[in-house]
């Protein structure tokens, strides 16, 4: 990785940085010498006793992973457990340590998790708007210099029949032009969360002059960082069950356990994906080269297009370089969506910036199945089995059946009892 | 009005029942032979004695008001108190009555007030969206044929460069062609908010097959319809403060004290506006010809654009006409918008559907005026002179100077204790 600009110890909150991208962000910036301020609520990890769900890799608390990185670097992150809709902590957070910058993770991210009934669906909306809220409320009144990376997805744009642009379009109407909005048509109550997000901070750059970037991310893949080999206690999550688990990560397991690949529908849904070490060196690039006051700029943050069928063509042809034979199997789609569609999406202003990507070789690939296949005796085969949740009809079923009980129906007790 | 087709006998649930248009809306469908059940939760009754502000027609309790209405015509209008946040009631509701329609008006729907701070906003977003989401949930389960008639705003689009269209743009981009929604740009937290709400409505549209009608009304001005004159205790509420009052009621208020009319920076400011009696027209309209399974259609609902230099010059001349000198002065603008801009919006689909419009000549704002007039011991000059609502830095001052205490921070218990 280039960056036009290395400026070290900015003080820096990583918000969600008990997550899988948040963890190794915050190493990764601690590193270069930033002093990072890491918050979480810990709500991922109690989704997973609600719904018994794990990580394959398994993982250190927080205060156990600061320890490590410190006695290992002798770097210091600091670890403040809040949730982002507790406005009062999220303003006194702002207030005590004054960032320069917040990345912004602290987001329910699973769009099956969404789906499965109206209490996930609220829960998702509300947990996502209203601490993104409070955040840009805060920033407003106690860091209004600060800049905001914001975590969006590409899946807020849907799939169109033109090529997606990053956040604006130049459009030309009945002989008239503008730049507007790139039009959204999301997939998920989730997708529809960062869509509702995006448009909030939009309107906080223009009524507020606050800085702001939405990356709009695809898929990330990869298990490891240079941070996160140094020891296990370092390593971060890697979900493989239909709620949490991406469609490459379920194939890597099922590969590993010896399973059919299970592609839904006709597997020609297309979208970015990028790894997990492109993902630390595209937030850094926009950490160093902030928005301006004012701005809301979009960077779609990926760097390779592939088709769920291609994914799965991938797996399987590695495994076969190894004499290891794999099937693929086709099951009904539980989500609404187009199975053959047109995708094509700009992803210049990273590059722009100086980005380097590691693009999905066979290497890349390989590590992780092997690391998944090392692991292969953690794999809960009944997780691999299970439905996915039903776009059209839900999951209560699935949520019942691994969980015994509901979603807490108080949000923010909820989650700060966890 | 005159409709293609004129069913009777529907049920009909009209939510936020109690506002300004869905008390004349309840009665409108009831004279029509529709079962109305009419369902608020009070809230804005709640948020005029926390705000201090005031109907300037007096209104009577909806108890009052559906046993004058019973007494008057006898028929029945069903009232039930419930909040649209409490997902038992909206989906008790729906099991109980069955409708075939909903016209959904149960929102918190003034820009200012989600401006004044955090608490505000969050409310308003919380309210607005979580309200939707549960009633679409709960057309899913229990009335998949019933027909979304949702309330949005015009102030959804903003003030684009090119021809607003009804909801959906054709755009051409490098070749390639697609349908999309209209790329829309709110300014303000209430605006967002009802983005927001069309973005999960046209979700909920492809996802599960709702029908659905998102109206983007504009300004609707006017006093009274064919039922509200009746009697007194059918009246619906007039708001001219600067939390609740639009522009042109504002104007109204002063004049009718021999104030000057107070417009908003240059006052280039364009919108659409619609007469109180057309949008009975038009929601009853959509009403009768339904959105098909699986449709989001979107109606531009006003009748005529004005700037807001415009409307403070017309009451003038009404007042001129009677001999009446009107000051006109210009304040700084508290809002963050263009001033001076293109505004070009279609609104062809309702005129399609056979609305017949009133335009707001001279003779309707004399009788909007002339009521004003008669009531003008009743405006407290003190809300007239109060300073509007800072889009950058908020309205705490004048919510706390009039209320004396902050707003609700449980927003479902603050909402039930009105």
């Amino acid at each position: 990785m280039s960056s036009r600009t290395k400026p070290s110890g900015l003080t820096v909150a990583v918000l969600g940085a008990d997550g899988y991208i948040g963890w190794p962000m915050a190493m990764h910036l601690s590193r270069q010498g930033h002093r990072v301020v890491a918050v979480d609520n810990l709500a991922r990890r109690r989704w997973d006793r609600e719904g018994g769900t794990y990580s394959l890799v398994p993982i250190a608390t927080m205060a156990r992973r600061v320890a490590r990185w410190r006695q290992l670097t002798g770097r210091e992150i600091i670890w403040r457990r809040a949730d982002m809709r507790d406005f009062r902590a999220v303003d006194a957070l702002m207030a005590e340590f004054r960032p320069q910058a917040v990345i912004h993770f602290a987001e329910q991210r699973s769009a099956p998790f969404s789906m499965i009934d109206r209490a996930h669906a609220v829960l998702t909306q509300e947990n996502n708007v209203v601490g993104t809220l409070n955040l840009l409320f805060a920033i407003r009144d106690q860091v209004p210099d600060c800049h905001l990376i914001k975590l969006g997805t590409m899946g807020e744009y849907g799939t169109p029949n033109i090529d997606i642009e990053e956040g604006y379009l130049e459009i030309e109407h009945n002989g008239r032009r503008d730049r507007l909005p790139f039009p959204k048509v999301a997939g998920s109550f989730y997708h529809l969360s960062k869509v509702h997000d995006s448009n909030n901070i939009y309107f906080a750059t223009r009524a507020w002059g606050v800085r702001a970037t939405d990356l709009n991310q695809g898929v990330v893949y990869g298990v490891d960082t240079e941070d996160t080999v140094l020891h296990p206690e370092l390593s971060t999550r890697f979900d493989f069950d239909s709620i949490w688990g991406t469609a490459l990560n379920r194939f890597c397991a099922q590969a590993a356990v010896g399973e059919p690949l299970t592609v839904y529908g006709k597997g020609g849904q297309t979208r970015g994906f990028l790894d997990l070490r492109d993902t630390m060196a595209c937030i850094t690039l926009a950490l160093h080269n902030p928005a301006e006051r004012g701005e809301c700029r979009v960077f779609n943050q990926f760097t390779e297009q592939f088709s769920v069928r291609e994914l799965a063509a991938l797996v399987a042809k590695v495994r076969e370089s190894h004499g290891l034979k794999t099937e693929i199997s086709h099951l009904p789609n539980p989500r609404v969506e187009l199975e053959e569609h047109y995708y094509n999406a700009k992803h210049q202003h990273l590059l722009d910036l100086g980005l380097e990507p590691h693009y999905l070789a066979d290497t890349l690939l390989e590590s992780v199945i092997a690391r998944v296949e090392s692991l292969r005796d953690r794999v809960d085969r009944v997780l691999l089995e299970a439905p996915s949740v039903s776009w059209k009809r839900g999951g209560n079923e699935i949520w019942e059946r691994y969980s015994g009980q509901g979603v807490s129906s108080d949000p923010v007790k909820g989650a700060l009892a966890g």
